[in-house]
């Protein structure tokens, strides 16, 4: 275990990336990094801190200061702001450059220079002939003149220190104090060196004065840079104040070049002044041109989000022409489920796979426990426990309903915690969350539907089926079926997710309006108005009331017999009180009117909840990517938006105090269906054969979850989220059939992998640096790979039964709030959803997909009209009596993916969908996969990580 | 009368723009345009569209494609997808510039070229040492072949040509009938020429061939470019196929060198060749540079908001350095009151101002209603009137609250149709919509809550109100004071809006609340519960049973004495039924029981009506941003968004049919207050003093009016909107002094200038050039100044009086949503809260405002919390008794500003808001105005005009 903080070093940053990637060979021309590139083991060069100090003030009072900054992106100074700019993508003038080239030719070069101080270096650098040495005197002494910087120091005085950057003053001691205390610093990797800039106009120097340094050993040259790091390079640039602005132009000119990875490696090995001038020129022929006319040159440019691969800006030149729609590009998609499923398939013996998944997991098993001893698992448990709680709550709730409490939200505790817990302790990928998933519950409602239609006994026919899915679950284990899901491409996936969503919204809308016909809203026309108490005789008994005919009873009210009031009820001529329609009951009377039975403001009331928990779970869920507050405050209200818009709910409920139909909780720990115990009977009323006809319902729900457990599984175990201790698709599966059996002798949910909450737990789990350049992202080092935060949140879920008596205070219609808005996250997030919206933009207004670049609009429209299409009837088979083979038709979906191959060439099938395993053989493997999209904001292709709350395939609506 | 269209061309774009911006003088070094630039006169060179033809399919089948073209931006024809990318800054490689350089040097280079024709021209180019009259003849018949266009016909075809352009075919007339239909073409001004390159990789050529041709007179040549325009420039870039790419790069960097204005320029006056190496030189001076290793040469920019202005893209290199915080740069917030106050202010004579606005515009009287006919106009007049009877329905709805009916929707619709008609035909600047705006709205009631606390008659009181502020704005008129508008810098107007907007929102959600409280939501446990309806005793009278003692009648309930259920009421024995409350009145009877005067779901659904009709109104003003449909149906549904938002809410209230409380409507043409006449009596109740004590707050109005008025002037007649026929800012005070007199004595609202409602009408009456280059925003050419459409919207609002009894459907709740919207809308506009974001967001995450870069973020911050302070202040002073000497305090925001200069320097306070006049004098006039701010979609100083429904300055929320 190491200490925290350590490994943020560990890979250093995307910089570093680069330069490493750079150094995989390549057909490069010139100087180029080739020559001992071959092993990784290779010390890299380190990381280079760039710092301009301009010299400002002549001919009055001479100072130096600093003016910009790189590491990777250029930081300006803003004076008037006193602060530094946004970190941005620098732009040069040509010109600038091609000065810098020349001074440099004509000036001082001294490679490998053994100046142990700035003492030292000065003398070297002014050791010029064209100086006079009084001259040489006066340029020493203002060399030696300490710079200003702008230094905003770490948070130890946060009160001051954060909101005023200080100005370091002319203080002999205080400036290293703050150079120590940069923040800046602590974003630099350990080993990191310096590179100084001076540049500026100095009157009383009668010729340009250019020198470039590279020091033998790097040394701390006192407080020249901002931070006290190691200073490798050192230039000089000096003039008399002809050329105006040029010396500062040209100083950023250096400081670009020195911030260019490739020059940097070449200036690092240059051994003559040709080297350096070669070097130069490099850089010259890769540099993008922007036409003066249609670019600003004062504009800045924030950093892409992807810098170009060094592979790619190396063979810019040389590479042959590519051929129409098909690019070169380094592969960001990765892994699909072929390669990696295939990769654990063992052919041949029966439960191979299964084998070498707990002989490959077993090894690890130790490390699983230990790998969790650091903080960050703290925060994890809590974020996880209570994504799953929630999830627990709104499941356990619905299904509850679905199945007229035959399962209710203490089995979906108890369901979710053993369940959870037992896989989390023996699964082949640890790092999963079981949950109750979308499409299993909309296949237990159907089946739920289907048992209360012929009426049969529900959960032991339920028994039945998680027994035959068990079995036809072993079997695809044995038979390593996993390896099928390589036929599951985006299409399949897309079509699966998009039924699942429309079903929740479909649902949770239906729901809410079934609440508005449950308490009706009163009109002003309608006839129910009016109720009060009728109390019995004294003296005569209650039942001679209620045999009084209408007629009879209309006598008895001595005028106003009003006919067209059908809904009239009689009044209690002496027996009559205008009591609440509960209160009455409880004092023994009857309820009279029609009107007893409508409460007025709970359709609306609840609409109101319903509507607010939805738009505020939308809302927190976008304030991640706001401005406001700092990222640890939003990412708090991102992450647990289904919490609080819960919490909203609740309180709203609580304020008013209306009732409003609430969550239904048992009161003591016992299964919420009244009279049955934990323990499912094995047949009930059920006639025997029920047992073997249970096997048809469990076919289908087999795909169901083969479907829903392996889709999830293969998006967890993709290649872009580093997973050292490999996946266990066998195992999980094998693990998902072993806990059927006993959620379903215990009358409990169903579980299978959750895609979201699982990825949520690998997201709250990553390791990244924290030493990044300005205007670079963190860079993704891996995730903590262990048991232990998993099965402390199951376990927190299982104390948790204990808390249920909370429950009953959470408003229905605030779950069925957060299910639309599962709902529609869950949709919004496929590429499906993107190109139905392409179908309602004008083509001048579409974004710049890559996809459009390169698929006709036309084509790309009939695919979408197509899974249009096949939505469209699968709906339609989900609204017949024949709901219940859904899953067969969804599997019917890879079917249409094949026979699309007879319409799409494989070109657009590759950009609209992904190719089949077949065709994957048959065309080139490599420089087919979309490259990474640069333009603006549309990225197609990002990696997952990075925006782990979307991911691209959401395939368990949880 | 212009036909229609023909003005589209009168200004030729903003590439004209720059152009002729180029002309004009400025120390230009090298060749440049400044010879012939003095007059504006001065015929412009036409607009260039550059197509790149590229040679394909060597060594099989040869065929032209067109790949690339230019006007002001890049499109590339992306091969796969079948259309042409989104306009983008074409960027290049410095390699492939310096080869094409190398080529044109050693090529052959023909300036006027007297060709005729493509043969001639072709002819004349391979006339050239190195070919063999073979392959002389085979490159002859290659150049003449037919290129392959994407070309995108017009809508004659709108169901096939619009979805599927057509790749023309190789038939003999077909591309020429294309090259007409090209739509590309009507985006073209007559006039403007083509230039051709031609691109590619020739197995048969020996070495490269390059050639540059200017022709003498531009002929069409034949189906070479995709518009038939006559070309001016022909380049060829041909040779084997060696180097790759770089043809294609060489023929991009060319077509980019053309579509440069100053290239362009120089070429078309180069007499040689060397002429011509020297502007492709000068090109290269200015371009910027991206460096290789932070920007990927592959991805695309989009274009900029505003192109760099060609001044400073000249004056670049040998500018003088520039001071800290200071910057040099074209002023585009121009105008600011003082300038164009002082321009109209006359000073001396009594009346002075007046006379001479009146005496100008005399002079446009009669154009004023000719230039009124075009069919713009009809569409104006539709959605100024929609937005003006919404505006009448709205303030006459709050006012008939305010003023317990003094005031009502009919005095509003009638004040509006008198009052505007009259101000279109007599004022100043009659582009002005008159309407009741929200400061005079707040003072209106302020007033109607002294004259009921001291219980004055209102009307007569407001009567002499009206008499006095009438007097003192003529004094006002009279002494010129307009001019002292210039003291109203930023601080002053976001001071007035932001606390007229706060006090829209506070109120808008108070009277929801209110409404709340007049229909209270009936909880569990309340003890109302219950309404029957009783009856007289046929055979005694009814006030027998009021006279009943509560005791007496509760012993009439044989049993069941409630002691606790307070409210209960006795049951009449024998007359008693459940009719609803009105029905049972109807019929003679008395509602007895506590519920009989709740109506339940009102409050809840008044409640959804405000959140629906406040969002609704807020969602479809952003339609116009979002991507989806066309850009008219977007702009239809942002425009109408608070009439679509009424609507909406009129339908959900009609479908549910609850009575929630609607705007009061009088069913005939009579004052909204029963009994009085239309002409206010001139003193009523009230004693005579009143009549000169009412002096006291006309002075109050008058300093608000004052300030409501001139303010909106200032910004209608900013100089931005190129106002031909000139301001008439003592002309308009004098109408609305007159109009004041007017709607007094009628008992009408008072009307002022509205800036929101005007500023769209000046909208929707801009003319602007069609003709634009992709990537290029429509130019602004001016607005269609006349006084028809103002005149015939008031007059469609006189006749939609006798619609008033339709206005009756309209439910009040969603009126205060469509208020709410007003003041989060106004509020949202202005910098103050942009500032006031500022203070949640951490510095890093803040936008990149040109504010922020030359104002340290502390300065920024107490900026923002002294103006805070002075709303907090204006906030206390409104909620006491003292309210109505508001206007008082807002005018004292002044004095603040003023004493805001000892605090602030004089840099400073421009950023944060304006200088005020004596500063104005005492520093230099130019080179400190903020210049435009190029940084993404954070542009601060964005022109007016392109942000209508977003000004600046939002005073008057209406």
């Amino acid at each position: 275990m190491r200490p925290q903080g350590q490994e943020e070093f560990d890979g250093h940053t995307a910089y570093d990336n680069v330069l490493t990637g750079e150094l995989d060979s390549g057909p490069g021309s010139g100087p180029s990094p080739d020559t001992d590139s071959q092993g990784q083991g290779v010390p890299k060069d380190p990381l280079l801190f760039i710092q301009l100090n301009e010299l400002l003030g002549w001919p009055q009072v001479l100072e130096w200061r600093e003016t910009g900054r790189w590491v990777l992106f250029e930081e300006k100074l803003e004076v008037g702001g006193g602060r530094w700019s946004a970190p941005h993508v620098p732009t040069l003038a040509l010109p600038s450059l091609q000065k810098l080239r020349s001074l440099l030719a004509e000036g001082l070069v001294l490679l490998d220079c053994p100046a142990q101080s700035l003492l030292e270096l000065v003398e070297q650098v002014t050791r010029v002939e064209s100086l006079s040495p009084e001259l040489r005197g006066q340029l020493q002494s203002l060399l030696l003149q300490r710079p200003q910087h702008l230094i905003r120091t770490t948070g130890t005085r946060p009160c001051r220190g954060s909101a005023h950057p200080r100005e370091s003053s002319h203080d002999e001691e205080a400036p290293l104090k703050e150079q120590r205390q940069n923040a800046l610093r602590h974003k630099l990797p350990p080993g990191a060196e310096a590179g100084a800039v001076l540049a500026g106009e100095l009157g009383f120097l009668a010729q340009p004065l250019g020198a470039f340094v590279r020091l033998r050993d790097p040394v701390v040259l006192g407080s020249l840079t901002e931070v006290p790091l190691p200073s490798r390079f050192f230039c000089l640039l000096l003039g008399p104040p002809t050329l105006g602005r040029s010396y500062h132009e040209m100083g950023r000119a250096m400081a670009v070049l020195l911030s260019d990875p490739q020059f940097q490696w070449s200036v690092r090995r240059a051994s003559n002044l040709h080297d350096l001038l070669a070097a130069l020129d490099a850089f010259l022929e890769e540099v993008t041109v922007l036409p003066p006319g249609r670019w600003d040159p004062t504009s800045r440019i924030p950093p892409p989000k992807c810098l170009p691969s060094p592979h790619k800006r190396r063979s810019r030149t040389p590479l042959p022409r590519e051929g129409p729609g098909l690019r070169t590009g380094t592969a960001t998609r990765s892994t699909r489920p072929a390669r990696s499923c295939s990769g654990q398939a063992v052919g041949g013996r029966l439960f191979g796979g299964l084998v070498q998944d707990v002989r490959r997991k077993a090894s690890w098993y130790p490390s699983d426990f230990l790998d969790a001893l650091h903080p960050q698992c703290f925060s994890a448990v809590l974020y996880i426990y209570l994504a799953t709680i929630t999830n627990a709550i709104t499941f356990g709730g619905l299904l509850g309903e679905a199945t007229d409490g035959a399962q209710g939200v203490l089995e979906s505790f108890l369901g979710t915690a053993v369940a959870g817990a037992a896989f989390c302790l023996m699964a082949g990928q640890p790092l999963t969350i079981l949950s109750s998933t979308g499409p299993v519950l909309v296949f237990e409602r159907l089946l739920f539907n289907f048992s209360r239609d012929y009426s049969l006994d529900y959960l032991p026919f339920r028994l039945w089926v998680g027994i035959w899915v068990a079995t036809f679950c072993l079997v695809l284990v044995a038979t390593e079926a996993s390896v099928l899901v390589r036929y599951f491409t985006r299409f399949t996936e897309e079509g699966f997710c998009a039924l699942i969503s429309l079903i929740f919204i479909y649902d949770a809308v239906g729901k809410m309006l079934s609440l508005t016909r449950a308490y009706p809203i009163q009109r002003p026309g309608s006839p129910a108005y009016g109720c009060f108490c009728q109390y019995p005789d004294p003296g005569g008994n209650e039942s001679q009331w209620t045999r009084t005919k209408p007629e009879d009873r209309d006598g008895i009210l001595s005028m106003d017999l009003i006919a067209d009031h059908r809904s009239l009820q009689d009044l209690g001529l002496v027996n009559a009180s205008l009591l609440p329609p509960p209160e009455c009951v409880r004092r023994g009377g009857h309820p009279r009117g029609p009107s007893c039975h409508t409460v007025p403001d709970i359709a609306l009331f609840s609409l109101l909840l319903f509507l607010t928990s939805f738009l505020f779970a939308m809302a927190l869920k976008h304030v991640k990517t706001s401005r406001f507050f700092p990222s640890v405050v939003r990412k708090v209200l991102s992450d647990f938006s289904s919490v609080l818009a819960i919490l909203l709910g609740c309180g709203l409920d609580a304020f008013l105090g209306l009732a409003t139909p609430k969550l239904m909780v048992p009161r003591e720990f016992k299964p919420t269906l009244p009279g049955r115990d934990w323990l499912v009977s094995s047949f009930g009323t059920n006639p025997w054969w029920l047992s073997v006809a249970a096997a048809l319902p469990a076919l289908l729900l087999s795909i169901l979850i083969f479907m829903d457990q392996q889709i999830t599984a293969v998006i967890l175990n993709r290649a872009e989220y580093r997973l050292r201790k490999g996946a266990g698709f066998h195992l999980d599966f094998f693990c998902v059939a072993l806990l059927m059996l006993l959620t379903s002798a215990l009358g409990l949910p169903w579980y299978v992998s959750a895609t979201v909450i699982s990825l949520a737990h690998m997201d709250s789990l990553r390791r990244e640096s924290r030493a990044c350049a300005p205007g670079e992202p963190p860079s993704f080092l891996g995730i903590r790979e262990q048991r232990l935060t998993g099965l402390v949140v199951f376990i927190l879920t299982g104390i948790s039964i204990f808390l249920a008596p909370i429950l009953k205070f959470i408003p229905m219609p605030v779950l069925y709030g957060i299910f639309l808005y599962m709902g529609v996250a869950a949709i919004s997030s496929i590429q499906f959803t993107k190109r139905v919206q392409l179908l309602l933009m004008p083509a001048k207004h579409q974004p710049d997909l890559l996809l459009l670049r390169h698929v006709r609009l036309s084509r790309v429209h009939l695919f979408t009209a197509i899974q249009l299409a096949c939505l469209g009837l699968l709906w339609i088979v989900k609204s017949t009596p024949a709901a219940i083979i859904f899953p067969i038709m969804l599997l019917g979906l890879v079917g249409v993916r094949k026979a699309l191959e007879w319409v799409f060439s494989p070109q657009e099938l590759l950009w609209l969908d992904e190719l089949m395993p077949e065709k994957e053989r048959s065309t080139p493997e490599k420089g087919l996969e979309p490259e990474c999209s640069f333009s603006g904001s549309e990225s197609e292709e990002s990696e997952l990580m990075y925006q782990p709350k979307a991911p691209e395939i959401n395939i368990s609506v949880n």
